[in-house]
């Protein structure tokens, strides 16, 4: 057991909450700042894109014990369900039988980890702002504004999960030597509903992911308990179809009625959400270090904000939390070790999950209508299914797995090396099916692993 | 003739000064700003690499109608000294006769060129520091600290150059969509001095830049007016062989004993110094946008802060301000369009510049010593001789031509591949001076050049 400490969070989101969970449980004093106000009695922004918990993020749950009160929470997607135009809706299965991911509202989560956190003993502090952080000291201002009267803490330990637009990893930016980057993509989104019927049911099958991809741009929709979907479109910023040029209610119903017109009349109050709800954007943070002795930390969005394209923003910054508890394990009190191997072992993992994940919103956005994309995921999926032991798909390592994220860009790159390998045979669209294909694969993976890999 | 705008700079060193006297010469109302006191009232830092004024800087100073002041500061150097262990010093000339560096001490310039903004009718404000600028209004934001009363200013527009750590860049680094990145080497540097000679004269040629290269680490030294040297060491700062090694003034001593022989005894008050100049360190940033609407733009190193490795940060802190003017010129008071003219066009510009900097902190510091390297610059240099318009070097392309950087940078790979090819020659290293080369080298330029180059 270690030594209690006086810690702060600062963040009331996802991993912030955690976090607090964590740690109440062994026994610290915990304070949770937030600059806005409780979750639980606000309603949710309206900028939301809906979470998708896998293996990583039940996994720390669960060693935080609390993934059965998650788990009423969510529900399992098995399979894409994609809505390319004309032509009927096809799935894709993400994995094998008894694998999905796992739809959870963004607000319904972090309201439920708040109460959590709170019955485990940890103080929350609303609406209160920090505005800078002595690191030495791990000390805490806090206050109205920049320019008000601030209020002092002190404390033994601050960990920044405030997410990416972080004060205290703004402050630590401050240092000489602190590797930062911010890069934001020429894409945004926006929010919008597709109400349950009247009768309580989805409208759409509700085990699946649902994609309406159409090259530069894309919907997705995502089911909730209530029946209800929170769609998110993707669409660039700038350009001939855009946010930008889409400025008037008409314009905005034309660009339903001609890119989506199977979903349109589903989407509630669409005219007037499409200019009521706030178009965001999505930016890639990386830095380094993330510590500061044994003073300070960042978890989360905060030390790796990545884009949504491959849902796994949430599962990293939980699975940050899983590798802080076995260092606490691993060290004790000697929490500048637990900081430093912390921060070593995950910058390499945040780093290969930002990467992914960027691919990833080129993938899906433009190559899940490309038949040649699809030949490559048949043939895959028809391998890994014969010889499950030598082929883990790409996707099952990121989201059904918790081998570590640079350990499955790796593999994947070389997967990348044998599929395209496997694409140059001639006559490879009719012939996928036949036995030389399997024959080609088995004999380029005996040929070559990448390095330490077993 | 543009209409009479009032002009804040944020930033009095090298870059803002040159704006001051263009934008007075405009005729437009022009305060300056600096947070520091006046450089020509204290002394300089102790950690300043000397500065290599060339063709890029020239040509900017000219414009300005300063040249000629200027170029009294300046030490010509035609020629890299090359201080390899247990060899004789050889030399390396830059360019073609006539072409050369000018060796410059920043503090001397810096001073003569606030003089020469003063004379122009430029106001300075030292020692006021700027905290905030709303962007909008291009009012800035001055006081004692942070949290103290501020003085507000009210501008038509407000140029930042204030360098790396640029407090305008800093509230801009807040919008959404901001791009930003800073990248710090694993190297830091350090000033030191060899003293003229009793009769003022110089203790080592005084028109050549003096290099020691020692594969992970190198020390320089470039003459100034007085007939005395600032050195800098570049070494890493942890490691085997780093700052962080050298703790005592003994393991001092023995580094230099080892390593610098022949001029460790040149240095003066090399333990003292080695111990009371600071160890800085390097770092690239980069960012976009520059520039918001027509109120606000970045100049200089707030825009595109570069490793000193290729002479080239004051240079292309200079060429910003002759591409502004060239805009100018071309839109009058068109604000807008300047801004955005000018950040699209320096922005490629300023990557390109950032990368062959890098580049060539790798070149000096381990290639200037490797005999493979040295052949390829030997057959370069005899090619381009013989076929002065067949080959430009890429050096020359950088130091003494005003093509911009992204073309240098394109062409330098390039040529690289091609000598890629000619290395790989059997017995190069033999036949280097045979005919057979020169004809592969005219072979491959023949069969293909990057795009865009005529």
């Amino acid at each position: 057991m270690q030594k209690k400490k006086n810690i702060a969070i600062v963040g009331s989101g996802l991993v912030g909450s955690l976090l607090a969970i964590y740690l109440r449980k062994q026994g610290h004093g915990v304070t949770v700042f937030d600059r806005r106000p409780d979750v639980r009695t606000v309603e949710f922004s309206g900028r939301s894109i809906n979470l998708a918990m896998s293996n990583r993020g039940w996994k720390a749950l669960a060693e935080a014990g609390i993934e059965k009160e998650i788990r009423q929470l969510a529900l399992p997607l098995d399979k894409r369900a994609m809505h390319v135009v004309d032509k009927p809706v096809y799935f894709q299965k993400y994995g094998n039988d008894g694998e999905a991911i796992y739809s959870i509202s963004r607000g319904v989560l972090n309201r439920k980890m708040i109460d959590l956190a709170e019955e485990a003993g940890a103080v929350f502090r609303f609406e209160e702002k920090v505005w800078d952080v002595d690191m030495r000291s791990a000390q805490l201002f806090t206050g109205e504004s920049e320019k008000s009267e601030w209020k002092e803490y002190q404390f033994d330990l601050v960990f920044g999960a405030d997410g990416a637009f972080s004060r205290i990893r703004h402050k630590m930016q401050r240092q000489s030597r602190f590797n930062y980057s911010q890069h934001f993509i020429d894409v945004g989104y926006k929010e919008l509903t597709i109400p349950a019927n009247a009768d309580g049911s989805h409208k759409l099958d509700n085990a699946s992911f649902h994609i309406w991809p159409r090259g530069e741009f894309m919907l997705i929709a995502m089911p909730n308990l209530d029946g209800s979907f929170t769609c998110t479109l993707f669409l660039p910023f700038e350009g001939k179809v855009s946010f930008e040029s889409l400025q008037t209610e008409e314009q905005a119903d034309d660009f339903f009625e001609r890119y989506f017109p199977d979903i349109k009349d589903e989407i509630s109050n669409l005219k007037r959400d499409f200019f009521k709800n706030p178009t965001s954007a999505m930016v890639t943070i990386k830095c380094f270090p993330w510590s500061y002795y044994d003073k300070i930390t960042l978890v989360g969005d905060s030390a790796h904000a990545i884009v949504p394209f491959y849902g796994q923003g949430m599962n990293a910054g939980f699975e940050d939390i899983s590798v802080l508890y076995s260092k606490i394990e691993k060290y004790g009190d000697d929490w500048e070790s637990i900081f430093e191997e912390y921060q070593n072992e995950r910058k390499p993992n945040a780093d290969a999950i930002a990467e992914l994940s960027y691919r990833n919103f080129i993938e899906m956005s433009s190559k899940t209508a490309d038949p040649s994309f699809l030949l490559r995921k048949k043939i895959e999926k028809k391998f890994t299914n014969k010889y499950p032991e030598k082929w883990i798909p790409l996707y099952s390592r990121v989201t059904f797995s918790d081998k570590s994220y640079s350990e499955a860009l790796k593999i994947g790159d070389w997967q990348r090396q044998v599929m395209d390998e496997v694409m140059k045979m001639p006559n490879i669209s009719e012939d996928w099916d036949q036995p030389e294909v399997e024959e080609k694969i088995l004999e380029l993976i005996q040929k070559k692993k990448p390095e330490s890999i077993s």
